[in-house]
């Protein structure tokens, strides 16, 4: 099982003051995945086991890292367990983003090209599934030098996507 | 969704006058799936969500017709939703036979070149997903011509696999 704490999350929350004044208190555990993966060939499958735990960073709630698959084409289907999450998805190529819900006994479809962050919007720990293909791969490293363009924000009690620009624009930095 | 009911399920149970009689009586609903499939490509996935009622027939339990891939090298991973379920799995090439537990929140792995067939084994209704390549493909032809070479029965009040031969001499047909 790979365990990541807030420390491990520098440069995924907007608000960088609110993410470095956090740390500088504590540095929880955030998620950890725990991957099970079978066999290797063409038409073989991975899967993960996501657990993130409740909580907020400057506005925006506990998340993944996010990733794209290295093999672009893959797609992945999530499957929520437990808890109360959404899934920020961004195309690769155009930037068109949506937030889409991730609950209990109901699947996300995550198409390729599309990066994907997974988000816990509840109190409890949100604990999900993910399918891939075990030809995938995980490429973090568009994300750590992008990020994602929209943020998932508490709105009157309910996640809402905002640009990340209008979270910072919104908070004077 | 596709509805099966027993008459669709000529030839599965191994009792054939315990089937032949209780279809005579009745033609039950035994299982449904749904299948979810975005998109066909290279690298997509597509996802099933199956219902098998409780029921037994002869000694066995309602179940699937089973099938292999038309991509033999296909895997699938299965989740269980809810009720009590397993999974019998076959080898192609060898004939070697297991029987997995299918329990909600978790999942069974079906590597590829095996013939898989999903059991209830409970009182309940049994739910769960299937996710597979998008170009897996079903072959529902070899199973409709050799059967599984194993069954699942009750013994002792638990699910056992047994040769089908074995069930048939029992019973001295």
């Amino acid at each position: 099982m790979v365990k990541h704490h807030l420390s491990d999350l520098r440069g995924c929350f907007a608000d960088t003051a609110a993410y470095e004044a956090a740390l500088a208190q504590d540095d929880p555990l955030v998620y950890t995945v725990a991957s099970v993966t079978p066999a290797d060939g063409d038409g073989d499958l991975h899967c993960g086991v996501g657990l993130i735990r409740p909580g907020k960073i400057g506005g925006e709630y506990f998340m993944t890292r996010g990733h794209l698959h290295s093999w672009r084409a893959a797609a992945e289907f999530y499957i929520g367990l437990s808890g109360e999450g959404v899934m920020l998805l961004e195309e690769e190529a155009t930037g068109e983003s949506r937030l889409v819900e991730l609950r209990p006994n109901s699947v996300v479809y995550v198409p390729g090209h599309t990066a994907h962050r997974t988000i816990n919007v509840g109190r409890t720990p949100l604990t999900y599934l993910g399918v891939y293909p075990a030809k995938a791969g995980h490429d973090y490293a568009a994300i750590a030098k992008n990020n994602f363009r929209c943020v998932a924000v508490e709105r009157n009690g309910k996640p809402e996507m905002i640009e990340r620009n209008d979270l910072l624009a919104s908070k004077g930095t």
